[in-house]
């Protein structure tokens, strides 16, 4: 049960993000800027970030949410196991296995981020601006991990749930639900 | 030395919200929503949440902004240092010792905060906004620390930097540096 009272059919970050209007708004923001974004990386690449991030936090409502949505970007459910358990190992670019390293550091601290991961990607090719949303990234998905969980905000145990708000967040990406999308709050059956 | 070029005369966080100001803006709304808004905590309170999670993560830059802010706030400088050390000894109200341990909490990971925390908070007179506002001033905080350290940014050692960045957090906030403020940014000279 969340720690303050929140609406029942919003889970997860929702309920936050419509309990306090006013700090959801340049959180939307921020977060379809930087995910959603123009960027040399793809929609799905930052999605991996915003997982492993939260996987590596615990935070289940946020990472079945942002495996669901590299998922569905992806067109298939492996990528994200196989990440989870070794980067190395994940059908991505060896850029991108660099990248989501930096991304693992920076959910420990930011000072555990290490010259040799910087080097390391920059070897492989990733800009300076793909490094700087990486560790953006990175550090917002430890902003929602903590608030989500740190709230005791509910996390449906539904996998529909998810897949729901994966597919979401494909079309819409961060903004706003937008009109005629209240079914997918309605039919939200929090366990 | 910074991961990626940033302006010289910049150190910390300044650079990195020069660098990247589409990112920027939602970030600057979003702390002066939370540090600075309307909210029965006062700004030097919040100023302390911000203090007790940057020192906590060991940012120096962010710690010694904060406490800054919060000692021109407070118009002293006993109650930062009392607090780093040990919340229940600081001068502040008993409402705000526990919503410090809910700060300090967040700052380790969301599910660290208790829901003992969070009830010794209430029975001190803590309202759900001040316990919410409190956990995402934490969460933002986590992502600043993160941002500032995982870019390995500089943080200037003449404490006068500091000094002139509280007062100026005092006065403007954290809305984008005013014109006829650039001298603050030309002066600097990271150590």
């Amino acid at each position: 049960m969340p720690y303050i009272p929140l609406p029942d059919h919003l889970p997860g970050i929702t309920g936050l993000l419509e309990y306090s209007q006013v700090t959801a708004h340049p959180i939307r923001i921020l977060t379809q800027t930087l995910l959603r974004g123009e960027s040399t990386l793809t929609a799905a690449e930052r999605e991996l970030i915003a997982t492993i991030v939260s996987h590596n936090n615990e935070c289940k409502f946020c990472t079945a949410a942002h495996t669901a949505a590299a998922d569905v970007l992806l067109g298939e459910h492996e990528t994200c196991e196989i990440m989870k358990q070794d980067i190395d190992a994940a059908p991505v670019s060896e850029k991108m296995k660099a990248l989501l390293k930096i991304a693992k550091q920076v959910q420990v601290s930011g000072k555990a981020v290490t010259a040799d991961a910087i080097a390391l990607a920059k070897e492989r090719g990733a800009t300076d601006i793909e490094i700087h949303d990486t560790v953006l990234i990175a550090a917002l998905f430890c902003l929602y991990n903590r608030y989500v969980d740190g709230m005791a905000t509910v996390a449906p145990s539904d996998p529909a749930f998810y897949t729901g708000l994966g597919q979401r967040l494909k079309e819409h990406g961060y903004n706003r639900l937008p009109n005629g999308y209240d079914h997918l709050k309605t039919q939200v059956q929090p366990s």
